[in-house]
């Protein structure tokens, strides 16, 4: 599917089946409403999947992985390498989303959307629209044909998932230098001052947090964003990660897949999603709040609330897999609580 | 033991065991800092076992179930049977905390502190202080003594599940009306008017939630309830459930084990516990942010932050255990992460 074919896939939600589920909610053996927001997740899977039975089976991770040029300007703390050195693990079962999503049973697929070097390894997905972006402190990452390029990446790796029975997924990225762009984005989009938007990213010290907020200042300067035309923000400041990831978000919608946001990099990824494509909106669930200066903020602007609090910035998805989890609570308590009937003790009535 | 013998026994967290497990921490491949509150709570649980290799193995939710005399005054909307029928169904997988607790593989023990009638199942602990409270409309709803009483069946029972290999925990209750005695410890303690406290409980029209906070009006006003006592407060108008709650808070930092708070009755009885006994405060750990009005009242008053937002508000311990599963994450994040040498991209440092 090209960007424009997933855009004009995306349905609305099916308010029949949501009906269906709500109702069946009121039946099980528990004060109305009383499991609040697990009962609302079930209902909104029920209208994604356009079925009255909900039950996710199989459930991915999908890491975008790249390089970004503007690590040239000296915003981090490591280099460029362990872009790539990260992405290798985690088909090792060697990086923490690999830990993490264990819990939930939860597959993994790192994706190379722009690592800077070729990965050696069949168990990234080669998907390199580039060899990592150009030094945005010069002039734009890459051109808005690599971003709906690396867009319609994104696009087709939840195409062919959904092929092979994944009905759940999540967000994660690897890219050295990501919180650099991502504050880039999140400062245009969200009209932010640079300095409120940016923080340490995965460590630097308080002299190298200004050099970044100078550098990611420039950045916005010299390329000349225009705020209201998403493409450019992303095309300009933004990733081919985060770029990737926008295409996991309406490519999901377009597939009838729910899909969990992780922090603030996937956050990011979201609104810009949302702004090229509203439709996509009802399909995007929260996970945590990222422990960035700009992750609540973020979250404010795409009018969702955080399941988790856990000051977690960390990456990879591995916030995003903790979201699966709260489904499989929801869905547990959905499919297995007992009904009025069966608990023997009358039921709760709806009044006012 | 005794409620001062407990009181007595509790020590300040282990310093040195913390010290090692933050440390530790920083050796595993991932950014510092970057799993933020995770890392933190087995930095705590460090402290609490006093143990540097600190690994939860058998989980129990502990189910405080009793009636409270204010149910005659018409406060709810199911009557008083309800208690006991769900305190049985608990034995019998057939309530909501069975559904939810075995996600994170724990025990539930639903303990009969005080049910109106008799429970005939030996799934249920009978540790029965008396049957039902008193009408708190009308007089205190227990004596002093039975209140401290109930605080020490709750310790007890920590006492009991130690010793069967328990080393991590959560309250939870079950109790018809237990919003209306919570709603006025929390008036008292908060110093908040009793509307600003008070919410619809299980379900009451609008109309029947008036009747409702002048009830609890009626009940702090009549009992000259002092707010700078707490037992003096839970046994004018709190409830055998609190009590027992309140005893497992403080038995679990007697006993140096982690307890999770559910919503808003165990976070009134938390509230209580560390006012009796300040020195258990680290020892207790919030869950989820309760649905009641006053759920986030609550968590300020304690200075905890909630892990997990989900509108809830059943009870029974159904977002404490859901706590018990942050604490997963975290553990296995702890010892199963690769460290910087397996990842193989060198160290992140400590900066400024």
């Amino acid at each position: 599917m090209t960007l424009q074919e997933a855009i004009d896939k995306i349905q609305p939600l099916d308010k029949q089946a949501m009906d269906y589920t709500h109702a069946r909610w009121n039946t099980l053996g528990k004060p109305l409403y009383s499991l609040g927001r697990l009962e609302e997740m079930v209902t909104q899977f029920a209208g994604i999947y356009r079925d009255s039975a909900p039950r996710p089976k199989k459930k991915a991770v999908i890491v975008m992985a790249a390089d970004n040029g503007v690590v040239a300007e000296g915003v981090t703390q490591t280099g460029q390498d362990v872009t790539k050195t990260v992405t290798e693990n985690m088909t090792k079962h060697n990086a923490t989303i690999c830990i993490l999503s264990g819990m939930s049973g939860a597959d993994v697929f790192p994706v190379d959307v722009g690592i800077v070097t070729d990965c050696d390894n069949p168990g990234v997905l080669n998907r390199k629209v580039k060899y990592g972006t150009d030094n945005m402190a010069k002039g734009p990452a890459m051109t808005r044909e690599e971003a709906i390029q690396a867009i319609e990446v994104g696009i087709s790796v939840v195409e062919d998932l959904k092929e092979k029975g994944y009905d759940l997924l999540a967000t994660g990225e690897m890219g050295i230098g990501n919180t650099t762009t991502s504050s880039a984005i999140c400062s245009v989009l969200l009209d932010q001052s640079v300095e409120k938007v940016t923080g340490k990213g995965a460590g630097l010290t308080s002299k190298d947090l200004e050099h970044k907020i100078e550098v990611i200042k420039q950045s916005i300067a010299i390329n000349q964003v225009n705020p209201d035309d998403p493409l450019d923000v992303l095309s300009k400041v933004g990733g081919l990660d985060i770029a990737g990831m926008v295409g996991c978000y309406i490519g999901a919608a377009a597939c009838q897949i729910p899909i969990f946001i992780d922090g603030f990099i996937s956050s990011v990824a979201a609104l810009l999603a949302v702004k090229i494509a509203p439709q996509c909106d009802p399909y995007l669930f929260p996970s945590h709040c990222s422990n960035e200066p700009a992750g609540k903020m973020l979250l404010d602007a795409l009018h969702k609330q955080p399941y988790i609090l856990a000051n977690m910035c960390l990456g990879e998805g591995t916030g995003a897999v903790m979201g699966f989890t709260i489904a499989d609570y929801a869905f547990k308590a959905y499919w297995e609580l007992p009904s009025f009937e069966q608990t023997n003790f009358g039921t709760y009535e709806e009044l006012d």
